[in-house]
């Protein structure tokens, strides 16, 4: 499966882009003002093989959730039933995840590939009305109740890293067979900031002290600590990172793993993939060393205030199109950023030109 | 009017800007993960008087339009008669502040203050259905058919810049009467980036250098020839900016007078005005002669490419939400940022508590 849609990758079709450049200069507006919305615009042409690309409607986001086995080592001062505690409040719709969501008409559907604690037994497939934004909805594919200490031993075995990136590859397709025209990567799982660091300083070689950051908020010892854990990980295991699978199963967390599913599923459909913050980016350099076309369907929604975010996004070759210091996670960064994708595709749909509005051309 | 405008702008309730931080560390949320998010949230509070404030909802885009005789200095490579041409765009719903504002359900209402070219007789106030989105409206205040050329003599008489700065006022009102929870600044005026550069030099003291840029697009003896004018005029006028009348009489435009009494007119009634690009934001700094309170009911929707707005936004204060190098103005710029502010509010009316949760604290 993991196969079969690396192949299905394609790169940008160069064609459409060229069409959506060209109507850009027809359009009634001076040339190159509506800034990055236009190469976006641009991208997603490219991504579609289509001018105009169709509208990123409806958009649908995924939160995968699992817990980590480097929590042991005190790397955050949250308890780790917080992870499922949290997801009943994604099920109940009271979280920031839930607020946007409602606001930008987004679905929300949260996937446990990995929670320590026990779930309430729940439907194992997507539901056939899972793009209703009103109801947020569960999926169990647990993998393992949890990554092991990486600082011990490998967090994953190849075969448990590989069910999760399918698990994000299946879930991309049940998504998108469902009509979802835009998926956005989401995220819970407490700890999960020090295998996104891990993966960051893997995948780009940057130094641990670089790709490490606070989290949701740790005091200055807990931080040295952290980045001390992340570089004795990496120490340890030595990941090859053209080798995806085993940094992701060496030093990296079960969501992780499958949001990089997620992005290779939505790439080898053509569909736009939002990302948000540290996690999300950690796994699209995942998803990149899998196959660098990815890159094509990968919309940066925000900067996350993790110094990783940019080490990873600069990496990638990405811009960011909010820049505001969030950095909570759940998806809430994509979210925000959901309208400039919209506003940036309505406009090739939606904008008269000079001609047809018969307005003079300087 | 203007006086007791002025007057009723009070300056931020501190009582319900402690009760917006106070209820921030209670949301399922580590303690300042939305970053920028959570103060806009408290100054919002501040502005209503109340935690929550508002949802901002619904928003109302008020476009002001006119014409400048500085155009006849050469300072912009379009005709004169694309002002008038773009409101029939704008009317027919063709223009991307059209495209836009329908996405994020706001409605359009476009002020004639001063546009060159007749335009058809229309309704000169407000009509009750005003805020639908579905249908632009136009209002004809024109004060005069655009100004005088401001290297030549004063742009505007005091009492016509008093009499749009009054309409702005008026139009606040009316938009507000009709229902609007937030008003969002737009412009169309072919060569208003040239008396928007002089304001900004004006209030802010900057070197006409700094606070002018290329607007629709401008090669580079066309620009230097623009700085000369922002210049020349400064020296001729030498504005006072104690006296904003006095300013936006000698260098401003109709539009620039009428947006800043937009602002002081949601201020007075404590609503939220999303200032758009460099025609907004130099009105902003009038606005804050006038009555240095009407910031906290400021929001900088984005940073133009405009130098000058940067040098605007400086002295107010102000960080803006959106940065992706629009230069377009219409109030495109603002329109993108508003799903931020509503976001920014939603978060303290829906988001549930640890306590409501069951969700464990670190």
């Amino acid at each position: 499966m993991l196969e079969t849609t690396i192949a299905a990758i394609r790169p940008a079709d160069q064609t459409a882009m060229a069409a959506a450049r060209e109507l850009h200069g027809r359009l009634t507006k001076p040339a190159g003002s509506l800034g990055a919305l236009e190469e976006l615009s641009v991208r997603l042409a490219g991504l579609a093989g289509a001018c105009p690309p169709p509208l990123p409607e409806p958009a649908a986001v995924a939160i995968f959730a699992g817990d980590h086995g480097v929590h042991a080592q005190g790397v955050s001062p949250w308890p780790q039933e917080v992870t499922g505690q949290m997801i009943g409040n994604f099920l109940a719709g009271g979280a920031v995840v839930n607020a946007f969501a409602r606001q930008a008409g987004a679905s929300v559907t949260v996937v446990d590939v990995g929670v320590a604690t026990p779930l309430p037994a729940q439907p194992t497939a997507l539901d056939p009305a899972a793009l209703d934004p009103a109801v947020p909805r569960l999926v169990v594919a647990s993998v393992r109740r949890g990554t092991r200490d990486f600082t011990v031993t490998a967090a994953l075995t190849r075969d448990e890293a590989l069910a999760a990136v399918q698990t994000g590859i299946r879930i991309a397709d049940e998504l998108i067979d469902a009509g979802a025209g835009i998926l956005l990567t989401g995220d819970m799982g407490i700890g999960n900031t020090t295998p996104a660091a891990a993966l960051i300083a893997a995948f780009t070689g940057a130094d641990p002290l670089d790709a490490t950051g606070r989290g949701t908020g740790i005091d200055d010892p807990t931080y040295a600590h952290k980045v001390a854990v992340v570089r004795a990980a990496l120490a340890r295991h030595a990941p090859d990172p053209a080798d995806p699978l085993g940094v992701l199963a060496a030093v990296g967390g079960l969501e992780h793993a499958a949001l990089a599913g997620l992005i290779l599923g939505a790439a080898a459909r053509r569909t736009p993939v939002l990302l948000d913050g540290v996690i999300a980016v950690s796994a699209a350099l995942a998803a990149a060393a899998f196959a660098p076309d990815a890159v094509s369907a990968m919309v940066a929604g925000h900067r996350s205030a993790e110094p990783g975010a940019t080490v990873a996004l600069r990496h990638l070759g990405l811009d960011p199109l909010i820049d505001l210091g969030l950095r909570l996670g759940e998806g809430t960064g994509a979210l925000l950023a959901l309208p400039v994708v919209t506003g940036a595709v309505r406009v090739l749909h939606e904008v008269a030109t000079f001609d047809s509005a018969g307005v003079a051309e300087k």
